[in-house]
């Protein structure tokens, strides 16, 4: 059976049309998790991973906001938290969609820490905006008192900006691997809570964002998956997006995502990374495919039906 | 090899002498971890269940804090949310313990859902308080808004209260017991996420808590476990606790603890439901062995020579 990694956007967990609301992410996430149980029953094993921008976004915010009440959580925590927020609402609704198929597996959300280089050079230049607005006075003060990277956000406050350093490598990766043949693992979620190893051997939390299609094509990699599947709100990649000339994509070689990202087709922090992430998956393994699309669509998708496929040459 | 299920009360995550930040967590969770890799190292083979009720506490009290600026988590997200962070600290320092003693095996955090009944009595007389104080008119308006039941606390204000009904099946218990052979597992932290099975088959979280030694009972039952053992801040149990003729106990026989049970010997919510998981654990394995002791005499008391075994006779 083929085995896919599943990259799960945004859109996936929370609709852009409700209210940020943890019911409101579990009626979309059951909705999301009847196309992953129809994935699963089409003859493919998988594991998941989810972004967790907006959530963890709102754990900071929360945790900002009562720190007079109650001690703020620093980054990483937040980041902990969200994987078991998220993953719970997955593994819950995902196991009932797949016992109505009659198909009764374990779904099971691991705690996933992923290791980031101290020198990567993305710790220098935070860029990735977190949490909640800021006048200029209090920026100013969390510049000086605690030595926050602070932006200014077009016009809508300051923001807090952490880095975005490339996924190393899984800490939990071995269990993740003893659990594929028997279960649906569901990790890294929101790219992995990002941690440095320091000289001793200890690991420690740092305060970053590590991008979650990276983390899934890193995930992909290491279990020697088939398959490296981003879903995303689009059924294809395109060219010249919302222009008249737009064009979607079937399919792209590497030497075609090169040109299209010189010239500035994609953006960052949003199919930027998707395809970038793509990109690696399929330098590093000629042979596999990594497809980029739309959650309705997955399955044709797979069925080479739709969606656009990055291809070696 | 001995398999043991290890319960982790709170004075194994946070010190009462420091603030109750994730770093103070973080720094008694090391320590904590010092002593559970020594017990690993002892030739034990483990899993560990936590506790979660402060912190549980202070993430459901930053939530409701900053409702007016993000929505409010209902309480099994914030039960999913503390599997997170706790389990993330444990799984980190765990790790470096195992490691600085030449062991290299996984460790992983499971999100876990713990079914409860539904008709459980519990449900009908909520006892467990929960979550930050509220005035007695923020209280009226709690009760008669959102149903809640509210309890006025020592003078301290009212705070609400939720059941806390018996632990009957965990959801991930097969993943658990095909991570044991390979893995150390963090599962039903704080006794986990209490969730109802409906009938069309549905699990949904419902707003309580589990005990943790409840839990941990059902996990040690359904891994087929050895030994449980409780940790907590004593050595061992003692009846006339804090009285001229205290005495500690090396050992109470089920009739034993019936009759202490009877006599009030055992606080509700504290040594009491200690005592009873213990019970029931021996009751169901009559050759096996249920200890209570401090995390610090842990070794000792697996080699039979201090702690509390309860035995069948």
């Amino acid at each position: 059976m083929s085995k896919i990694v599943i990259a799960l956007g945004g859109n996936a967990l929370q609709s852009k049309n409700s209210e940020p609301t943890a019911q409101g992410q579990l009626s979309v996430v059951r909705k999301t998790c009847e196309y992953i149980a129809d994935i699963s029953c089409s003859g493919y094993e998988l594991a998941i991973v989810h972004g967790n921008g907006p959530q963890v976004g709102r754990i900071l915010l929360a945790s900002e906001t009562a720190k007079e009440v109650t001690p703020a959580m620093p980054f990483d925590v937040c980041g902990a938290m969200s994987q078991g927020y998220i993953g719970y609402h997955i593994q819950q609704a995902l196991k009932y969609a797949l016992s109505k198929r009659n198909k009764n597996f374990p779904v099971l959300t691991v705690a996933t820490q992923v290791i980031v280089e101290k020198e990567d050079p993305a710790f220098k230049d935070p860029t990735k905006p977190i949490g909640p607005f800021y006048s200029k006075e209090e920026a100013d003060r969390l510049m000086s008192e605690k030595g926050y990277v602070m932006k200014e956000d077009a016009g809508r406050g300051w923001r807090r900006a952490v880095a975005s350093p490339i996924p190393r490598r899984i800490v939990e990766i071995d269990a993740i691997k003893d659990l594929w043949n028997s279960s649906i693992v569901i990790s890294c979620g929101g790219g992995g809570i990002p941690v440095i190893e320091n000289m001793d051997g200890t690991f420690e939390g740092v305060e970053a964002v590590i991008d979650k299609d990276f983390a899934a094509e890193l995930l992909a990699e290491q279990v020697n998956a088939d398959i490296l599947m981003i879903l995303t709100e689009v059924e294809k990649v395109a060219v010249n997006w919302g222009k008249p000339d737009q064009q979607d994509l079937d399919e792209m070689t590497l030497s075609e995502c090169v040109k299209y990202i010189g010239e500035g087709q994609f953006a960052p922090g949003s199919m930027l990374p998707k395809v970038e992430a793509a990109m690696k998956f399929i330098r590093a393994n000629p042979n596999k495919r990594a497809i980029i699309t739309s959650l309705d669509k997955a399955i044709e998708a797979l069925d080479g039906k739709t969606g656009t496929e990055i291809t070696f040459a």
